[in-house]
């Protein structure tokens, strides 16, 4: 099934891009469906297809030569995987799971490149989409080179809020702690360390289910990067 | 004084431009240059011009909102100072500074980017470039995710060497130890250890001189990228 208009245009980098274009990529794309843990891709392959996802989660994980694998990042919907790949037409560097049931737009990478090529206000905002990618990236080093556990914690906590300005919260992880220890690049056992520290900035859990009673007191704490980044107080994560 | 073609031709991403393109890029381009210490543009300011790094070594450092600061990356020639922020047109996530006397080539980036939106091939080649930015960035995560201290170590040591097909090496670090931590994202007296653990890989250091002693038995150990990576292969760094 081809997504159509509507669905194009949930992604960031299509949105504003004319109707004539998004016609043409509609014409080599489809709508695609994984199960729950399925694999998209796998680390080391050529990209063949651009994925776009419209709903559910995908791990990003990627393994060194010696085999041992670390969880790079979880991706949300609209997000693309992976405009890098695609666009310097090398083997990924990661390999996609599915967190959850997931729906894609599975965009054909080929056709894609040549029609950038050809319509330079589509290139523009790939280019514009993959700068952001990159520095999605930049933060990510910064957060980890920069913050401990519990502040990486905390800051990923205050990012799943849907409205930034609530004093207080109450939300379900959005996947299984191991995961998320993971995506925080720490081990279990910090996380549960991480979780005890965020006691005492009204952090509440019980399973997955979360409660931020003083949203102000955990931000103070763990200088979440939209505080002073223009870019994602705008756009949200 | 305008770069010229043969400079322009040492970037990557300009490599294979057409030679009318290089040399409208030559009219609104022009070589600097920055003391030690100098700071080259400072992070949340919007870019203006886009530096390619000729010779001499600049630190990227991102400070969270609580003004603390990590040493996201060190450039080396041919580098570019920040294709990602340019093109997202977006103020800098970063603050650049010379580690060393640096030679670089200024491009106004307005006209860069109208250009590559007139010029489909540069277009292309810059979308590549940034794509190939990001996965560097990928892999500084990764690195940072899996590896101790002593390996990234090890892996940034190995990956200073000219010829990775030789068995041996020596060479002087590239900038001071300090800079080396923070870029490596460990304090300085875990450094100190790291270098101690190496010694066991036949890694010996006297102030800034390195030898590699066993190059095969450091490479077991700390598994650096270019191993399983076609990209890092063929590109060096």
């Amino acid at each position: 099934m081809r997504p159509g208009a509507k669905q194009l245009r949930r992604v960031p980098a299509l949105a504003k891009v004319a109707n004539a274009v998004l016609e043409e990529i509609d014409m080599f794309s489809r709508v695609v469906r994984f199960p729950r843990n399925a694999e998209l891709f796998r680390q080391g392959t050529m990209p063949v297809v651009l994925y776009f996802l419209l709903d559910g989660l995908v791990a990003l994980s990627s393994s060194m030569p010696d085999g041992s694998a670390a969880v790079v990042d979880v991706i949300r919907p609209v997000g693309d995987l992976l405009l890098a790949s695609i666009f310097a037409a090398l083997p990924y560097l990661q390999t996609a799971h599915a967190v959850s049931e997931t729906e894609l737009i599975a965009v054909e990478a080929p056709k894609l490149r040549t029609l950038a090529e050809r319509e330079p206000a589509l290139g523009g905002a790939l280019l514009r989409a993959v700068s952001r990618d990159s520095r999605g990236m930049v933060r990510h080093v910064r957060d980890l080179k920069l913050r401990t556990s519990a502040q990486r914690l905390g800051a990923y906590l205050l990012d799943q809020m849907e409205d930034r300005e609530a004093p207080r919260a109450e939300f379900r992880l959005p996947f299984e702690k191991g995961l998320l220890a993971a995506r925080l690049g720490c081990r279990q056992e910090n996380l549960s360390r991480a979780f005890a520290t965020l006691r005492g900035f009204g952090v509440e859990t019980h399973g997955g289910q979360v409660i931020l009673h003083d949203v102000a007191k955990l931000t103070a704490y763990a200088v979440p990067d939209y505080l002073g980044d223009p870019e994602l107080v705008r756009r949200g994560r």
